[in-house]
């Protein structure tokens, strides 16, 4: 990755966590989109200061936000980011929200930024390797899914009724909630497995290239690789075999 | 409250972030209990030190523990501590996990402390009172239960069949998990209602100076006061219109 591409994605990530932290905890007008989530002010704001940061730098990249809308997204190089992934987490306290900010360059997500202001922890994804603050991310060995450590949204958020009660009956630990955290602490090698559904490339994206590095597999359900054109079924795991076993399972409830 | 119980209530504070802060994110072998729930050499090491440290200080005063077990419950001053509440997201790498620390006076919970290792923030209750590192904690107005935010453990954790989804239908917006750490949220004025079964006193004392002191109300689900000798269920709400809506609710799906 380019050295300026890098720049610009930490010069983003440093906005997003000076605006975040000024208005956790602050009074924040939450408003209903169409699709009757939240959003604030706050989530706005961010998009437009990267926006506007990634257009004046990189005139000739395409730009997709989650507030905003897509420019451009048929260019070689296309920025997606969500100003803030976990609205719910920020709007009642929690320091669970994160910013994504990721770079696609012909297809492949290959720069993924996960910025997590409350808790002032960055994670980077870039030319096959991931770190924390600067650290090295690792996944963990785990053989079996009867071993995994399993974050999913909720019981209800699976595509597939009954998936999430099989995949929790399947490992050894579950967990609800989490947002992009999950996927973060998947890197970090503290967890097995996430699965979610109805996903959209700005909150998947970013992702890829920060559990890639640490050498976890991310894909759809149907084991394919991740891209603005996915359907939004998402699967990450740390090892290959509680990837594969996972999507069995999900194979055999999806009858696919 | 005297100084004295302050003061070696906040030494066990100290106690327990320190040794939690160190073993956070590091190999940590897990064993499973009796109940199938997970614990650790942490888990245990913490609330060793705890004990040790409140025998020596006060040979007179009870105590009862997640992992050592109940002495002298009979006397006037009973603490009361769960080392790691949270050890699913401990031993995961979420930060969300506490040390509960309770004195229980005469019966009643006069001085509660949450200690949030990995955040670096510390909710203490007393003297009807609550701060979040020193600064005040307020809960906020809340009018109807139709504008509440609502946390539970998860989907099928309520002793009563239904009830968590007729809870997430009421409400305007609903998250699963947190532990303690959704009842700061709402001492912090960020959350409106919890609402939790099957917990055990030491799951539960901490949170009543920290929720009563910022102005909110926690009981049993029959509005009663919670003590060691309660029964599990638990409600908290910010606001005294959201407790009662809640409690109505409540008591149409226990048939009470």
């Amino acid at each position: 990755m380019d050295r300026d591409a890098l720049r610009l994605a930490a010069a983003c990530a440093d906005d997003a966590r000076r605006i975040a932290r000024g208005a956790f905890r602050s009074v924040v007008a939450v408003e209903r989109k169409a699709d009757a989530t939240p959003v604030t002010a706050v989530d706005r704001e961010i998009e437009r200061r990267l926006r506007a940061r990634i257009a004046d730098a990189r005139p000739e990249d395409g730009i997709l936000g989650e507030e905003h809308g897509a420019e451009g997204t048929s260019r070689r190089r296309v920025w997606v980011v969500d100003p803030i992934d976990g609205t719910k987490a920020f709007i009642t306290g929690s320091p669970l929200f994160g910013t994504l900010i990721a770079l696609v360059d012909d297809g492949v997500p290959a720069l993924g930024i996960v910025e997590m202001p409350a808790l002032r922890e960055r994670f980077v994804g870039v030319d096959g390797a991931a770190t924390m603050n600067g650290r090295p991310c690792r996944v963990r060995p785990c053989p079996r899914l009867a071993d995994a450590s399993f974050y999913s949204p909720g019981p209800e958020t699976l595509a597939v009724a009954g998936l999430d009660h099989a995949l929790g009956d399947a490992v050894a630990l579950r967990r609800y909630g989490g947002d992009c955290y999950a996927y973060c602490q998947l890197a970090l090698g503290w967890v097995d497995l996430v699965v979610e559904s109805g996903m959209a490339p700005y909150d998947f994206l970013a992702l890829v290239p920060v559990v890639t590095g640490a050498g976890g597999t991310i894909t759809d359900w149907h084991g394919a690789p991740l891209s603005l054109q996915s359907d939004g079924n998402v699967i990450a795991a740390g090892s290959p075999e509680v990837h594969a076993e996972a999507l069995a399972l999900i194979a055999r409830h999806t009858g696919a």
